[in-house]
C-alpha cells in the first residue's frame, strides 16, 4: 500500500491539488538532530521552474513539523511532515476531464476506485507526492553521515549531451524521457537480505514507486546481458572486497560488497506532452483530438535525480538498520 | 527476509548441498485442486542438463507435499513443498573454498554471517532454491485461471539469434547472459496499489530475487527514455481501455491497465565461467589464478524463464487477491 | 512500531503536548461516504470534563481531514487526519520532571531514547493519541453497516454498581481502576487467520496497545480456567452455528464463529493519583516525596468503551477485509 | 496469518493427522551453536503421556533440521524443523465426523474453508502444530542466554492445590481449565515498540495464538482493575529502575523496564470432555447425544507451560534484535 519498509518505515498520503501532501516517517533514531534546514537543500532541488523543461508551477515546499521533533532532535516517535498546496489551478483539469489522458492514471484510477478518486492533477498519483519522499531521504541521509548519495541525469532523449537532448524536445515542442544514474559511496558490505529482500529487490522497489520509472538496471544492467562471464565477474583484490572492476554495481548474490553501488533508471517522457493527441472521449466513447494544458514539465527526468537519492536512502537506511549498522539511539 | 507476498505469501528455505530445498506456500485457497503433476511440467522446464548451455546436474526434484494438502485439494492451511538434494557432489566445493568465486556469493555471505554460512554450492544463494519458487508459481498460476503468463529467452550475448548467441559462447568456451521477455495477458485491469506497490514494484521485487537477474524494465523500459511522449503514449481506443500501442507494457500509474502486461529482465553471464579466472586466494591473500570446477550452466538465461514465469505468477496472485479477483474458497 | 493491520492499516502519530496528534488511514474502500460528522460522535464520547472521574483538560478535538475525501466521500487513498493540540500546560510537567512518574513511561521512555524524548503530558506515550485511533474507530464502523460493537464499563474498583466504585474513589482521593466490556454483533463466521492471527490475537493486540490495558479476556475468560468442559462447551444448536451458550465469546479455533464476540479489558487505576507518592527523584538518586500536578482522569476506565469500540472496530475490519467481507470500493 | 514476528520470524505449518508438522525459522543469528539436543528437553515437557490428566498419543517428536544449520551452528538462512506424524489414529475422528465437536474449530474450519479443510484430529487447528512452536522458543531460549524464562501451571478447576483441581476432575470425569504463570527475569529494559508493538501486544498476540487460550493479563492484571492507585503504582527505588513492587509485571507505557516480566493465561477446559454432549449432528440437522473418541488430554494447561515459554521467548527474541540487543551474528 502506500507504506515501505520494514524498520525504517515511510508512510505516504496526500493529493495534487488536495489540501496538503506529506509523510510519516517511523524509525527514526532518538536524538538525531533535525530542523527544517537539514530538508531544504533537497526539497530545493525537487522543484520545478528553475531550469529549462520544468514545469513553472511553484510551491513553498516548506516541511512542516507536525509530531516527532523536540528540541531540534528526533525523539523516536514517528516524525509527521507536512506541505501545503497552496498554488494550485484545479480548473484546468476539470476541463479536460473528459479526456483520461494517455500515460497517466486517469483510466486506471477511475476503474480501480469507481469513480471516487481525486483525479485533480492527477490526485494521489501526482508527482507531488514525492516532496514527502524527498523530505524522508534527507532525513534518511542524515541518518548514514558516511554514506553519500548522488543522482544525476545521463542522458536525455538519448542523447549524452543533455543540453543536445533537451534542446530537441523543445524544438520538437514535445515531452522527452531520460536516464538518470546513482552512486553511493560508503556503504558497508552485508546489506541486503536472501532470498527475496537482495539489495536490488528493495531498491528497485522503491525507485519503481517514483513516477515515470520504467526501468531500472544495477552495474552494467542490460549490458551484462551481452557480455561474456570473463568480462563480466569482477575480480576481487584484497581481503577487504575491493573488486578491479564494478560491473556488478557494489552487489553480489544481492547482498552489498563495499564497492561503489551503482544504478540506473529509466524514466518515460512526461505523459503531459505539449502535443495535439488523438484518444478516447469518455463522454462520447470515441477517440478525438485534445491536448493537454496544465503546467508540467518537458523532461520529468531533470527532476529525478534528488527523488532518486531520496529513494535510495530510505531504502538503504532500513537495509542498514536492519542489519544493525544504525544505532536505534544517536549519541 | 525470506518471505514475499502479503496475502498469498511464500517462505522459501534450504541449501543447495544441504539436504533439501523448498517453499511454504500461505493463503492458497481452500479447494483449489492440487496434486504432484501440477507442478511437474514447470519442474521439468527448470531442470537443466536438457539442453545445450545447462548444467549436466540432474535432480530428480519431485515435489514432496508435507502439509495443506487434502484429498488432492488445499485445505487452505500453509501448503509446504519439499525437494530432497540427493545429487550433490559438494566435493567440488571444498577445494576451491580458498578462492571466494567471482560473481558469486561467496565473499558476501562470509562476511554477512561470519564464516558460519553453508558455502557448498553457494549454499542458501543457490540458484537451487528457485526449484520451490517454481512450484510456487505453478500454484499461483493455476489460482489464475484465465491469466496466461509466458516468457522466453529473447536475446543471449547480444544476439537474437539465440542459437548464434550459444555457439559464441561456446566456442568462446566462455559463460554468457541473456535477456528474458515476460508477457501475460488475461490480467485485469485495477491491480497494484499507490504509492509503493505499484505492479512494476512488486514484480521488480521479486523479479531480482532470481539470482543472476540485474536489470527489469516494462514496456518498451530503457527506450523509452529515449522517446518523445507523443510516441511513448498508448491512445485509448474504447472504454475498455484498450490502447493503440502498448508502450507502458500493461501498466499506468503502477497500476494494471487491461492491456497485456510485458516485461523483460537482464541476465549476467553465469559467474562461474569455465574460463580462468584471476581472484584473491583467501589463504594467501593475493590474487592468484584458478578454475571453477563443478557442473555450471553455460548460460542461465535459458533456465530462468519458467522462474520468471513463477515469480510472476506468484506476484500476480498477491496482487488479484488483495484486490479480491480472487475467491478465498475455490468453488 | 505505530502501524496496525494488514489491508485496513493504520499509522498513529503525535505528542499529548506537541502540535498535534493524528492518524494515517490506508485501506478504506473508496466510495464510502466520510465527513467529520461521522466522527465527531465518538471523539465526543473520548473527551473527558463531561463526567466525574475524568479530566477537566478540554479539546475541541475537531477532525481535519488532511488527504483521502473528496466529495465528501472515501477516495481510496490514505485518509490523514489530524488534531490540533490547543489546550495544553506543559508547565504543570516541567515542574515535576525530575520525577519519573510511577506507572507512567516516564522512566521507560528516558532509557530508551536517550533522554530525547518528548515528556510532556507523555509526550507519544499519552491516551491523548486514542484520539486518532477513536476517528479510525468510527470510519471501520461505517465500513461495516451489519456489524454493531458497543463497549461499556461494568467494573469500577471492584464494583458492579459503578457509582459506588466511582465514590469509594472519590472519597479516598485516589485514583482507581475498572473493567471495560465489548460486545459484537452482527459478525460474520469465518474471521480470523490460523495459526498466529487469530480474532483474539488481533484484537488483544491491538486492545493492549491502548494505554493503561494489564489484561484481555474472551467469553469466559478467566473464569474459564476454573470450569470443567461439560460447563464450558457451547453446544451447537443449528446448522447456522447458533450455540445455546456463548463460553468461548463467539469464538472458536481462533475463528468467529457468528455468535456475538464478547471480550473485557481491565484497566489500571489511573497513574496520576491525587495522593502522595515516595519514588526516585531522578537529580538527587534518592526516593523522595512528590505529587502529581496536571489534570488527569480519577478513573481512566470511564473514557476507554469508545476507545475499546475503536480499537475493536480497526482489527475486525482488517479481518473483513482480509476474508473479503468488505468490497474495496463501495457502491 | 500463519506467521508471526518482524525480525526473528517464525512460520508454522502443518496438520495434526498429516504427514508432518514443522515450523520455519527465519532471523535466527548466524553462528548459533545448535543441534538436536538443544531442542529435546523443551520438547520432551510438550509431550503427553507423562503425568496424569494427559493424552497416552505419544510422537517420537524428534527435530529434523532440513535448512539453516551447517556444522552445527546457525548459518543465518532460515531453519527448517520437521516432525514426524507416525502415531495417527484417524479412525477415531471419521467416526464422529457427523458431530462437529463443541469448542473445537470443526464448525468454524468447515464455514471458512467451504469443507476442504483437513478434519483429522482438528488438522491445521491441533495442538499438536505448537511442536514446532516449542522448537524455536527453545533456539529463541538459546539466543538470549541471560534471559530466563519459567512457566508453571498455578490453578486447576480453580485450585492453587493443583493435585486437587485435577482429582476434581478425574472424579468427576471431566475435563478441566487452568492458569499458567510465566516468569521472565534478566530481561533488559526498553523493549516494545509505541503505539501498536507494546510487549503486551506482542507476547498477547503469540499467547492467543496457543490453542485454547482465552485470557491473557500482566502483572496485577484484571485485580489492578479493583485496586486505587496509590496501591497499583509501582515505586522507583533507583537509577536502575527497580521498583519495590511489581503491579506492572516488568512492563510500563508497552515497555519493558527491567523488572521481572509476569503474565497469567487462562486455559480454557479440554474441548474432548468424556462426558456425553448433547450438539448439532451435521448429517440430521438435529441436536443429538454423542461422545467424544480419540486419545485426549484431561487438562491441556499441564502441557501449557512449555508452550507458553517457547511463544514469550519468540516474541522477546523478536523484541530483543528490533532493539538490537542481540547481534546478528554469533560470536
Amino acid at each position: 500500500m502506500n507504506s515501505f519498509g520494514r524498520i525504517f518505515r515511510v508512510h505516504i498520503f496526500g493529493e495534487s491539488h488536495g489540501e496538503s501532501v506529506g509523510i510519516v516517517i517511523d524509525g527514526v533514531p532518538a536524538g538525531l538532530p533535525l530542523t527544517a534546514d537539514d530538508l531544504l537543500p533537497d526539497l530545493e532541488r525537487r522543484k520545478g521552474g528553475k531550469q529549462k523543461g520544468t514545469t513553472p508551477r511553484q510551491e513553498a515546499d516548506y516541511p512542516f513539523f507536525k509530531s516527532g521533533i523536540f528540541n531540534n532532535k528526533a525523539t523516536g516517535a514517528p516524525i509527521t511532515i507536512f506541505f501545503e498546496n497552496n498554488n494550485t489551478r484545479s480548473g484546468d483539469y476539470e476541463k479536460q476531464r473528459s479526456f483520461p489522458r494517455p500515460g497517466h492514471a486517469d483510466f486506471v484510477a477511475h476503474q480501480k476506485y469507481g469513480g471516487n478518486e481525486d483525479f485533480r492533477g492527477g490526485g494521489h498519483f501526482s508527482a507531488r507526492l514525492t516532496t514527502g519522499l524527498v523530505a524522508a531521504g534527507a532525513i534518511a541521509k542524515k541518518m548514514m553521515p558516511g554514506v553519500n548519495i548522488h543522482a544525476e541525469v545521463t542522458e536525455i532523449g538519448g542523447e549524452k549531451d543533455l543540453e543536445l537532448g533537451l534542446q530537441k524536445a523543445i524544438d520538437a515542442k514535445d515531452s522527452v524521457g531520460g536516464v538518470v544514474e546513482c552512486r553511493v559511496s560508503g556503504l558497508p558490505a552485508t546489506l541486503g537480505e536472501p532470498f527475496f529482500d537482495s539489495v536490488e529487490s528493495h531498491i528497485a522497489h522503491i525507485a519503481f514507486a517514483i513516477p515515470a520509472v520504467k526501468g531500472v538496471e544495477f552495474g552494467s544492467g542490460f549490458a551484462a546481458a551481452k557480455m561474456f562471464g570473463s568480462q563480466h565477474n569482477d575480480a576481487i583484490e584484497n581481503m577487504e572486497g575491493k573488486t578491479s572492476s564494478n560491473h556488478a554495481g557494489g552487489i553480489v548474490g544481492g547482498i552489498s560488497n563495499g564497492n561503489e553501488l551503482v544504478f540506473r533508471i529509466a524514466i518515460k517522457p512526461t505523459a503531459s506532452t505539449p502535443k495535439q493527441q488523438h484518444s478516447l472521449n469518455w463522454e462520447t466513447g470515441n477517440m478525438e483530438d485534445f491536448s493537454i494544458k496544465g503546467r508540467h514539465d518537458l523532461c520529468v527526468a531533470l527532476r529525478a535525480p534528488v527523488i532518486l537519492e531520496a529513494a535510495t536512502a530510505v531504502a538503504l537506511a532500513d537495509l542498514m538498520l536492519l542489519e544493525q549498522r544504525i544505532q536505534r539511539v544517536w549519541k
